[in-house]
């Protein structure tokens, strides 16, 4: 069933300890929407500048990924700096250019307004709430990401579209600052009471934690020998989280617990090269291999 | 099978955010035997001073501790004022009063010389290899806690007693500034170069990772609401952990494994209450209540 997935589709470049790139692309719906599709048909509502062409178009082809929502338009597309030290858990901004993102209005086509799930990757809440306001009816589940930046500063509207949401994504600092709790099972009782009733708290390099009204789950991120771009690892993950969630059609606890997997793995690859380029090469075997050694590796008898 | 552990016993004066308390019986030997003992007979081999009564005696009575090599000293015993913040992650210490801890040699009484399992934990390098040294014969296993302090200040002796040790118990840091690598892979190819074939790196609120030759395993830490005191925890994690393994008495990965669901089990109970309070009053239901929860969140079926 198709999963409907708005945010960024951007141009980064990178700079950590594994190489310098320029030009890579980057931007959360194409992390998403890569990774989501391997589970799932994901329909993409994003935008685009003139640099945007042929090339980064193929990226998505031969993949249940429908661009119908992708706008383009004169200009730039988004254009992202950032570099990441040893520790790579953090990015550090150098440059951020708008663009035509700067201009965004989310435009649904016909075809997306009757999706039955929904992600809102991060961009601005007034943004996420005029695509819910665009759909037909309401979608079966609705998720959301979100940073520090609209925890900060629009505050009203994200609690606004909050009220909606099923499953909030988002790591920990992001967490405390919306609910200023620091335990996380604190955290996750002021989140409910804002409207989600899903929290998936994302903590990079250790895993990620899963707090539902049926109980909790925590996996560790598959242990890597080399990360060379942790760049999207976030999205990567949402998207083969919501992706499997998409396909199985329930949020039973037991699918959630797999669906946190199978985002697990998919991040796990998007790691080892820089931007998409892992996932855009990335077999079905290797999938499999890689699931099958986590599994063995979590599974203690 | 009987565990051998080395290592401080003390009073601390503790603040956290859930309160304050002074003279609370602390030190890694005393964490770790409350919590090894569950599990299997544990020998301990420290120092206290006059100021050690019969108040602190009453704590090891009634388990499978055998005290008699526990020195006693004129003087006062080993003391240490520390204070947390809301990151409950990192104590700041205010005073290390080391008393008769500084003048601390090993003597192992007879019956301790043949001890199956041997757990150094966290004192000067050159008095760990002489408890090594005074063994009748080579344990089945040993087991060795460092920190910081050691890696940076007496890396000869480290390394030295590293070469006997089978089973290294490290936190993130002190594991990468042991071997000079940040990614924990690589981290342990360096640690089995040094002597020992199985690392286990502890993360705090973020549990552990085990590494051994047969396969890899992470385990969150239990989640919970209120966390009194994290001081002990790690030790209280390697006396479940070992305490576990000697009364296997194998070495399995499977064991392994179930040994550090154990080991964070007993320390998630610690974490509860100031010093070792909550250990001392745990139940075996309580125990096995909270087994059953922990197995029931990690399974996904």
């Amino acid at each position: 069933m198709s999963l409907l997935a708005v945010g960024s589709v951007a141009f980064d470049d990178l700079e950590t300890p594994s190489g310098k790139r320029e030009n890579v692309l980057g931007g959360s719906a194409s992390h998403f929407s890569l990774s989501a599709s391997r589970f799932t048909p994901v329909q993409v509502v994003a935008v685009v500048g003139e640099d945007f062409g042929p090339e980064q178009y193929r990226v998505f082809e031969g993949r249940p990924i429908d661009l119908a929502g992708l706008q383009r338009r004169p200009g730039l597309s988004f254009h992202w700096k950032g570099e990441y030290g040893v520790d790579l858990n953090e990015a550090r901004t150098l440059e951020t250019h708008l663009n035509v993102f700067a201009g965004f209005k989310p435009d649904l086509p016909p075809s997306y307004r009757t999706a039955p799930y929904l992600f809102l990757g991060n961009i601005e809440p007034s943004l996420q709430l005029e695509v819910v306001r665009q759909m037909d009816k309401r979608p079966i589940w609705i998720a959301l990401d979100t940073m520090n930046f609209w925890i900060d500063g629009a505050r009203g509207p994200l609690l606004d579209v909050l009220k909606m949401i099923d499953i909030l994504l988002v790591n920990e600092a992001e967490a405390r600052s919306l609910t200023g709790e620091r335990n996380l099972l604190k955290v996750y009782q002021k989140v409910q009471a804002l409207g989600p009733s899903i929290l998936v708290v994302k903590r990079g390099e250790y895993g990620m934690l899963l707090l539902t009204p049926g109980g909790c789950f925590a996996a560790p991120a598959f242990p890597l020998e080399e990360v060379q771009d942790p760049t999207g690892a976030g999205d990567t993950f949402a998207g083969g989280f919501l992706g499997y969630l998409a396909a199985a059609g329930n949020l039973d606890l037991g699918t959630l617990k797999r669906a946190a997997l199978a985002g697990t793995i998919m991040a796990s690859f998007a790691v080892e090269a820089f931007g998409t380029e892992r996932l855009q090469g990335l077999t079905e075997d290797a999938y499999q291999a890689r699931c099958a050694a986590f599994e063995a590796m979590l599974h203690f008898g």
